[in-house]
């Protein structure tokens, strides 16, 4: 039976690739990753970029699944997301069928950590249901962007015997009143005026863009007084690379730092 | 001045090291790591395993910095715990000054990722802030012990769109109905019987003990059909190894899987 290595790879520096990613990624006959063909090229780049890593010299054949198109504005998200994910298990399972042979192995490349806002292994999931191709798999964690927001401004994120809330800017914005007390990393804050710049000046934020790559962009402070500078920062990186990556921790003014 | 990496060595497998954390083992003069003390000599032998994993044949030299005894069962929760630190920060600090020579690189190993529940960044920031020792330090990231429940159960942690609280069995405790929805990881539940045993029966759990050894533990289910067969689990480690380590994901009845 066809074995697959969900790799985690970190989120753009091929040295946060765990020593077992290498592995899997050299023991892999053919390497899958996801091409969102949104124009960030330096994404497809940056896997690239990691495959060198771990493979050297070694040839390598690594197979681009192109995004099955997305409705962005749908009536309902929750429907439109499952079907979405429908249509991408059989773009998968045709993939997996078609490039892994009998008896071989291949490794899906994932974005930072595959257990944080990633649809593959909903879609493994389903394609194992389903029972449509013969697939075993196992997950292999990778650095995450809210590990290396925390590690570059060298903060824990939970107060001291307190919990961590990690959420989306979609998610904030209808409770913003979640940020007040506690951490909350927001991650996925797509808007183009971003969640964070309504909400209480009081908060502490410790903001990262394009983490792990040579563009990465750091700010902290009270948000009163570096909302605008980030607000500032974000329009920058659109404007030079067509798209923005940010993350975000916030902390309640009560909280211990 | 004398430099140090904090560095994430991952939750007890050698091959959880990430390349930069490799380097940063192999560039240092000195390695410290805390010794716990309270028995639990397997810990120290897996950061053994971890340096001989990254450097191999070469010499190393691993200084035990033994950990301040703490009060637990404090009055002031919060005070113990700054006290605690305070003290700390000046172990600390005597093991660097008296360790890192001038112009010399430390590496300070840390179990999983040191931005979640660790008080290694917090006494670092005492320290310089305090100025005692000159003194310059990078955090690495390493896989914690979220991430690899959530790898080896091969599961998302969030529901689509939704948020995820991580948070302590103290915490969980004392509002047990925050795991009624959304998706809710606990850490640090430390007592006998632990939190989860009280909770709504149809709760999913998807828990994990001694991850990353060769003692693994994992049972997911519906918790009221694999409570008992988890706490019995429990029992049977901490008999066998005298401690145990374990970690849940808690996902709400009404949640997508
Ligand atoms: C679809 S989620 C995937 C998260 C990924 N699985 C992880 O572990 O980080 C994408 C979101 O992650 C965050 N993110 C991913 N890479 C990032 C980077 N290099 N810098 C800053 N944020 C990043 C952003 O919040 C972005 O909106
Ligand atoms: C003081 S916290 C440190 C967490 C660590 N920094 C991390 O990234 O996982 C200790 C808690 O982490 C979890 N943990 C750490 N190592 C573990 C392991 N090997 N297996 C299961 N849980 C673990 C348990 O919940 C434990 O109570």
């Amino acid at each position: 039976m066809p074995h697959l290595s969900v790799v985690g790879i970190g989120i753009g520096n091929p040295e946060h690739l765990t020593l077992e990613a290498v592995r899997a990624l050299r023991d892999a006959d053919v390497l899958f990753a996801v091409d969102k063909g949104d124009g960030r090229d330096g994404l497809m780049a940056v896997r690239k970029a990691v495959c060198d890593r771990a493979l050297g010299d070694r040839p390598y054949r690594l197979v681009a699944i192109p995004e099955v198109p997305r409705d962005r504005a749908p009536k309902d998200y929750d429907a439109a997301v499952r079907e979405w994910h429908a249509a991408r298990a059989e773009a998968y399972a045709d993939a997996f069928a078609r490039e892994i042979g009998e008896g071989a192995r291949g490794a899906f490349l994932v974005w930072g950590d595959p257990a944080l806002y990633d649809s593959t292994l909903r879609i493994l999931d389903r394609i194992a249901d389903q029972g449509r191709i013969p697939l075993t798999y196992e997950v292999l964690p990778g650095i995450s962007s809210v590990q290396l927001l925390a590690a570059r401004h060298r903060t824990v994120l939970n107060g001291i015997g307190e919990a961590v809330h990690v959420t989306t800017g979609r998610r904030l914005l209808k409770r913003p009143e979640a940020a007040q007390s506690g951490s909350t990393v927001v991650m996925l804050d797509g808007a183009p005026e971003a969640v964070f710049a309504a909400l209480d000046p009081d908060l502490a934020i410790y903001w990262g863009a394009y983490l792990g790559s040579a563009d990465e962009m750091l700010v902290a402070g009270r948000l009163g007084d570096v909302a605008s500078e980030i607000l500032r920062l974000r329009r920058t990186g659109r404007a030079q690379h067509g798209w923005i990556m940010d993350i975000y921790l916030l902390r309640g003014v009560s909280e211990l730092a």
